[in-house]
């Protein structure tokens, strides 16, 4: 046999792998978060990019959220307001609020949409207030947490109250794929900043997903197991809630396992913590028997 | 016979009036240019958006093209950047672009959507990026116009080379009412700024629409008969175009009548310079048989 | 702004209030009972034709059900045959059956398509006897209602046991308008004739219509309020029904109002008493907020 | 074997003869001129019903047409008019049309149609002037064939100038036999009486119907062969045209085979003149190789 | 009348008679059990199977089911083994497994499906191995019924568990006539060899068929009646359960009758046991009133 | 990282490979022969099965071709007769014939079906005989090559004049894989047996394949450079056909070769001759750039 076909014949057994895989996800909605960290490398972006066009390639219909915290408070700073924040929440008057849209939509919305069109993929960008896919309303005050005992009014933060998933779905079954900014439409039509995490389980749920993928920019979930810390691969929804209660999680990693849990409690059957730093870890993840990231199941 | 039935009476003429040219209408797309002085008054916008929610209403397929250089220059200065223009075109660097970006995307597309959204209208924003609805490419230098003789780059001011209209049709056909900034994806795949009129009357020919529709904030077009100011309410494009040769017709009327003659050229049967500060305005001039702006036809 | 333009601006509100009923009755049935006087004049039948076509135009489906009293009695005395009446029904044997069915099918039904026709519209007309859409029943006989204290046999008067609308349906969604004389078939076959008012009553029933309207030479009810005529230009069932019973309804407007009830009781939303002697008094009726006669509804 | 299967086995043959023309003929259009004579007895009409609903039953789509003369000559007198003919065309006043229209409409069209309903099938009656069907023109004067040398006008007397069969395809496929008299409309609406022979010649080939079958009292076309007359079971139209011509063909006849030949010039494949009065002569003549009356083909 | 028709005149009776039949078995299953005797003459299966081109031609789905012992056997002494039975069950090692499916499959499957290809028809083989329309599971031990007393192993005989008819629908939508070897496909994929007219009468249940029809090489079924054989046309299942049960039939015909009421206890609604012999005794059985088979019936 | 993701780095960029061939074969048919030494282990039959299977989960279409000449010739000795060959062509008489579709349809294709079976897919067996799929007529007579110089008549060997795809096309379109042996119908209906090779690659253009697949026992194409033994990758069908004219290819290689050549000839875009006897090499070929085989193309 030449050589060439002998150096093949692992990659058979990869592909024999991952078919099964392609079969069963073929069809079905992907919600992707994606944001922070993992959005730092241009070559990084690329690579999410090139798996998420992929992934269109063979029928699967992925919908992407994304955030953008960072990009917002740069270019308050530019226009010389000072960022602030109470309980990690950011305070958003009315000013704030409009950078924050100018930011989400305008700026990192769009560079995303840019990313999938150079790549052969064609993507779409929305707002939350499109159609008003993502009804909001305001969160109201927030203990200020400092020594005052007072509370802080949060303004135009928001949570959501309910989800149109149609347009996205029009747009997806039309071959395109959607790009969500985590702007809600408020009860009297303003727009309010959500927590993008939370957007994207509620909107695992709205869509009746197969999965959702958090890209994150840590390699996934630990355990301390007889004073070592262990990598979890997958874990039961159940499990990872008491780790969290427990203080076993802690940290940024907080808002990536609730919106797990809030994916996982509306039925969607599992969600994936995954690590963007990764090349390539959205393909690793979906068509590989042991993934790469933190399954959590139901 | 009762009062008032007999004040009713009147409005059957208007009714029979419009009613073949709905039938006319329907499934047709409408496209709209919409900006500048047209939305200053919060209460002439509402109405303006009230009408292309009545038309979508009864089977019309309004699609809005908006710009908005005025908000521009107002961020640009909150940001300390002056605004620059040669032959009334903004010189955009890319921070310029930035700005245009955020302003066009993430505030005025969506302060529309939003208005949309309380007239009962579903409506849906798209930058001429998305899914590469506008390919664009750069104009390139102009001269300056100034004593030196020397050119200056416009940096990002395109020019458009093709229309994916698909995207909009799609979303169309949904029941949703797209709302299109005039911001177009340049051939590395940057962002680039293209004139509102101009992709008004060339989106107009790519859509096969029915009616280009330039809402302005004056009444139409007037000519000088026996030393009197005529205004016209119907007119030909060759007779029109001869008027702008002549100087007959100036200033800010040119690029809305060039708007015109795109769409004419390009196929669209009739197009319309109206007054969107008569509320209404749309409605008239498409309902009724003596309209209320300038017509320009093949 | 021209002079035009400013005279028009009352047709704007005429329209903004229309648009929302036609997106309302947009493939909805309208029942038409049309008959008696409102068929008077030429230049009426006219108006009331040209305002069908319209409602057809912008995706109504009006039917219409027309009797023909007067025009058999002419036809009868003719051919030398007396009319003859118990309590308002025509005393019907074999012979003037058959006048009945060619003066209502061949002469007045015909009559009515080829206005249509003549408008611009395509009517078809039928006879409740073809595809039997219209299974009926003897009446029986009734009290002469005079001294002898005997009762006459009515002979060819029947009552509807059942509507088959299929055909009426088929040929509507084929874009056509269904023209229905009061004709039905007996349960030997035979040809039986029926009250026009009930036939609409129970036909606006069948198809689940939206509206029954009655065209009427009269311009709606009044109520005695202060020894004062009011004109009622809407009323509950319950009331009108009430109205019946004390005898502050009377005479010809009885099976009018009859008839309204039956459809009403049958879950129709909205029945229409009108004047069809007013210009256009149907799209009055139908597309403005007041209206223009009496509107019955649940 | 068992007696009774002994005797069943010619039947088969009559099946296996007459399922390859079943295959042949479903879904298409057999157009069916009925009158006159073939209309006298009800036993024997009641047959050709029979026939006509089981055709329907495989698939065949069979329209009927009729005229009617004898009738309304009888109502015409009972009306007190004398009827009065032309070279064999009737001369139509108004008032005479207007009893035309109620004889063909209301009653011999109403008669047809119910007895359809009494044998299974469902029936719909119309007249060429319901939808336009029949668009049609004045024949205008004849020489009046008298000594005067003078002319008459023979009033409402139309021939075809167009036909629209939308309707009664629209009607045939869901499922009814629609049963046409030969009244059509005038270039300015008005009614005008045709021949119903030309009628179903005509719609034959509107039709592209697979046969065009003339319905008669008589058992078709015989030729004289060596002093005796023959009986042509089969012919082309070329051959009987010339017997036209020779004057073979003569009287009653001429306008059924001229019928045909309206609808063979127009394409239609094979027409049939079949004796009415023989039971079930239609099946006979449509699923037996040999036929009953005589084919006129290409 | 010309004499030829006067002969034909009988010929419309049968057709009157068949063709409401035609009209219900339009689209309905028919599933034939074909085999054994009924196979012998070359004449005769060409009879039966114009008989089902024709059923196809019409509307009716016609599946044919096929054992071939005879064959087998034949083929088997060419190879030098010996056939065995036991309680008229084939003793089917695996040799003589691959035997059956050889001669089944590769041989009388394939000669029927050509006898369709020379009539016109569009016939397609299958065995029940075939996308496993037929699972079975192997039937064990068998009594060998001699004085040892002990019990034989069948071997590779099966009954069925699970029949998948949507292959065989796809195929006869598709305008094909499926032909169905009695071979399935055991718990491991083996291939068994299964009764055939059990799996016609399975199969008529599973395809929901309007009638099962067996052809045999006897006339039917037959009861004693005051010392005489009577022929019985039409029979309750229930009464011919019984006539099983007191032993009044026997021999080959009680798997033709099980057959039948294992299509009765399904559901279907008709079953026939009719004489192949008898050129077109399927039409005949099927078209006319009288029938020329035994019909068992619920 | 965890080691696990580290491991699986480099599987992501064999599916980032894969993907895009994915998308491209969607829907397309795959033409593959199998046959001979390809299938005498039961592991790689069940491993060629396998990567079918996966080809129809993500959408190709595969159709399956098989001869059988071994095996024909195995059971021809069971039964006694001596297999006989001129120029490698089988001299079939009538007693042989019946013997090949014996073991073609009966035993071989049913075998490969229910491998398909136990793999998880549904296969279904066809004879190129069943609803005609192969119209053949006899090659004829063939030089003995012999020293007598006399020919020899080879009875029912075909050659291929027609192929009617759309039964295949058909079951391919409801799920199923179709297997497909090589007998065709003759002109009289009489079987005929066919080079697989040769029905591949005409089937192949009947279906316009994506590609022709022949699966070998060698790993492929070899040239001659510089005395050195080359595997050739990847050819054009002009320098492959030279290299059998040159006599450069030889002996078994040539029908498979011939095989492409009648597919790339007929427009089909690429063929490969690969190795059965690697594992997973049909994966291999199909979804890796470098591939395993020799790819023959235009």
């Amino acid at each position: 046999m030449n050589q060439e076909a002998l150096n093949n014949i692992p990659k058979a057994e990869v592909l024999v792998e991952a078919l099964p895989y392609m079969r069963a996800f073929a069809g079905k909605y992907f919600v992707v978060k994606y944001g922070g960290q993992a959005m730092v490398s241009q070559e990084l972006m690329e690579s999410v990019i090139v798996d998420l066009v992929l992934l269109k390639y063979i029928g699967v219909k992925p919908v992407l959220v994304h955030g953008g915290g960072k990009e917002v408070s740069a270019v308050m700073e530019k226009m010389g307001k000072e960022p602030k924040f109470v309980n990690g929440l950011r305070v958003t008057d009315d000013e704030t609020m409009e950078i924050v849209e100018m930011v989400l939509n305008g700026k990192i919305n769009q560079k995303i949409v840019s990313l999938f069109n150079q790549q052969g993929g064609r993507a779409v960008g929305f707002s939350g207030r499109d159609a008003e896919i993502l009804q909001a309303r305001r969160v109201g005050s927030q203990p200020a947490g400092d020594v005052s005992g007072e509370s802080v009014d949060l303004g135009r933060v928001g949570e959501i109250i309910q989800i149109n998933p149609d347009l996205l779905q029009a747009v997806s079954d039309s071959g395109y794929i959607p790009v969500l900014s985590s702007i809600g439409s408020g009860l009297n039509g303003e727009s309010l900043n959500i927590n993008a995490d939370h957007v994207a389980g509620e909107l695992a749920v709205a869509l009746k997903a197969e999965k959702l993928i958090v890209l994150s920019d840590v390699d996934g979930v630990y355990k301390e197991e007889e004073g070592k810390q262990e990598f979890i691969s997958s874990i039961a929804k159940e499990e990872i809630r008491a780790m969290i209660m427990s203080g076993a999680i802690s940290g940024g990693m907080i808002p990536k396992v609730e919106s797990c849990l809030l994916a996982l409690d509306g039925g969607v059957r599992r969600t994936h913590i995954i690590d963007g730093r990764v090349p390539h870890s959205l393909i690793l993840e979906i068509f590989t028997d042991s993934g790469i990231g933190t399954m959590v199941k139901q």
